[in-house]
């Protein structure tokens, strides 16, 4: 085993991403949507930083711009996303990218190659969820493509595809046996690094997101003349719900488990009447699938509870990912290189935000690097990263696939 | 002190309000909003009644529809309205309002007049708040009419009266000394008759209404990288609050107090955001000025104790009606003709709706009659009240109105 000088040139890395910032410049961040005019002008642009760099690019069918190396195996693919929320950060996505390029010319000066780049589309969720990681791995379907429209904007995946003038071009699907696996970098999007005072993560595992709608159905009625003791109030049933999952989910949560009440709607929602119905969109999320497993079980309970109660209470589920742990020699790889290059500055950590990783990782042994984000901001303009700790996370990367390919 | 017999004729009363019921129908119910055509329609229509009872009708600068009796005093005013909540039910206002021309129509005959007859315009609320009763109580400016616009529509008013062909005329306001009071009959809108097998209701007085919107503001972040132990979760908070609400005001609150959260807001309201803001429109009702005040302290007590955790909690106070207790020896009046007419099937109870005979009573003496909503329903197209109950209320009124006329 060799650990390999990393060698990258910060100054080229840093210029990059500040020429990709200023595609679709939005104050201090980026707005571009997956597919729109700005999404493809920055993925073209790519292509010829990828040509630049020794690399064969390709636009495929439904937006993801890979890069091939030259010359024999062994390779590692490093990639990310180059598409932005909207009105959002420049790092998010971007980093892993330009860190990807940069390692593959660093590869290309130290041993003639090793490396190819992906920019998958819309990993943000434009038009669906990591469809351009899932495409790559054979999990998206032409059907898949007919039905998919934008959220927003509510123009349908084919009619963007086609404007973006991927019409009927071929979709990329991994090559059996190609790689040795996938490692992608990313702003950490919390601040468990600032708050320790650390300039690396290694992800331990993606946590798996489980999200709930739930659903009260009550009897609305007049606010002023309808007593208390007969009531059927939806608004308070749901309030009674949240506050028992307020209460009940500490005592079995994981120390990284995170829950969340994202919305809540009384109807009709006007002040004098007694709501009907309610719902809420509650979700958590772990590393761990015996606690979330526990999670669900005491949120079936509470459910269950609540249904002794005046109103129905139903229970659905809207999504429910597979927690991924990350490969445990390519944790290693990338600690081995923290250890080197931030001595004492990094830990392990699992990632509460979804990525790309987690589908390549169905395919591949696949790992993540973090890098510190300024107050734990992202999907924001404000969202940001210093620049010493954006070399520092690419030199590490940098060192880490040397010694994978190195073997 | 007489008793007179009430000598209605319950057939003639029923025609009326079935004929009513055809204008601005909707499925069982009516769709009859202020100033809209078939609104203005009602107004015509009700005038033309109105004169064939011997009543000289006006429709004033601001739509209340005024049907003055010959013949010298003691004279009488009765009402409610005749505009509908948008897709609602037959019965609201338009009982009080064909009770009035039933019973100015026996007086007529019994005694050659003594009642005045009125529509009250807006009740229901489209343009304002009790704009017609406020207006002819002397409580409405012209800068009131020029700012007030359609809540739903948002056309103003004075392009509403100039559609209605009402604008530039005068608006009635009340002749001092010519009536001895005001009496208004009402569905009850709430299941308390029905519930306890009773036929009337004499109304002791009618609730203050307070309304707040209590805001909370948190930190807006990512709900998958923000760890639980940092979050300054919005929505978290304003659950806690109404949590204590509802554990608290049991205490301190009065037997017919109601209280209700109508609506709540979480922002931006994702799924994988953290609330960064959220909000709720609280809302108790009491006749009794001590148990508002009591609520209210310890509502704004629970707002100081929800400031203590990591969220700012404000409390704003969009209304606050003053409860309106019902004239006493009309009460009683109410409650004789009750107990002649309806023996052992009466009670007195407060109003937790508002209604014009609170501004009324801002001016002169008055009282309120209910009579029961099957199944408690109001504000709903299935609003209904037996015949058997119509009628009778009508007679309970008449036999009450004759006794206060005959001094």
């Amino acid at each position: 085993m060799s650990l390999t000088n990393a060698g990258i040139d910060g100054g080229r890395l840093l210029a990059d991403l500040y020429r990709l910032r200023q595609i679709g410049t939005y104050l201090t961040g980026v707005h571009r949507p997956t597919l729109s005019e700005v999404d493809m002008q920055a993925r073209h642009w790519l292509c010829e930083r990828m040509r630049d760099a020794g690399l064969e690019p390709e636009i495929d069918g439904i937006g993801n711009v890979i890069g091939r190396g030259r010359g024999e195996a062994p390779r590692v693919l490093l990639g990310s996303h180059i598409e932005s929320q909207n009105h959002a950060g420049w790092l998010d996505g971007a980093l892993g990218v330009m860190y990807g390029l940069e390692v593959a010319r660093t590869m290309t000066e130290q041993r003639g190659g090793g490396v190819d780049v992906a920019a998958w589309a819309d990993e943000e969720g434009h038009f669906g969820s990591f469809l351009g990681s899932r495409s790559f791995v054979g999990d998206v379907s032409e059907a898949d493509i007919d039905a998919a429209r934008n959220r927003y904007t509510d123009q349908t995946l084919r009619q963007a595809l086609a404007d973006a003038g991927l019409a009927g071009r071929p979709r990329a699907l991994v090559e059996p046996g190609r790689y040795l696996g996938y490692l992608e970098a990313h702003i950490e999007q919390g601040d468990a690094l600032e708050a320790a005072g650390l300039r690396i993560g290694v992800v331990t595992g993606i946590v798996g997101n489980w999200t709930f709608r739930i659903s009260v159905t009550g009897v609305q009625n007049h606010a002023g003349t309808t007593r208390m003791a007969i009531r059927k109030d939806a608004g308070v049933a749901l309030v009674r719900l949240a506050t028992a999952i307020e209460r009940r989910f500490p005592e079995i949560a994981g120390p990284r488990s995170v829950w969340t009440v994202g919305r809540i709607t009384l109807s009709p929602g006007s002040p004098s009447i007694v709501p009907g119905a309610a719902e809420m969109i509650f979700q958590f999320r772990d590393v761990d699938p015996v606690i979330l497993d526990a999670l669900h079980e005491a949120l079936r309970e509470l459910v269950a509870e609540a249904n002794e109660g005046p109103c129905e209470v139903t229970l659905e589920a809207l999504s429910c990912t597979i927690p991924k742990e990350m490969d445990p020699d390519f944790q290693d790889a990338l600690e081995r290189a923290a250890a080197r290059l931030a001595p004492g500055m990094h830990q392990r950590m699992p990632s509460g935000a979804g990525h790309d990783a987690q589908q390549l990782a169905r395919v591949m042994p696949s790992a993540m690097l973090f890098v510190p984000s300024i107050g734990g901001i992202s999907h924001h303009v404000a969202e940001n990263t210093t620049d010493e700790d954006i070399v520092l996370g690419c030199e590490v990367l940098a060192a880490a696939v040397g010694e994978i390919l190195a073997g």
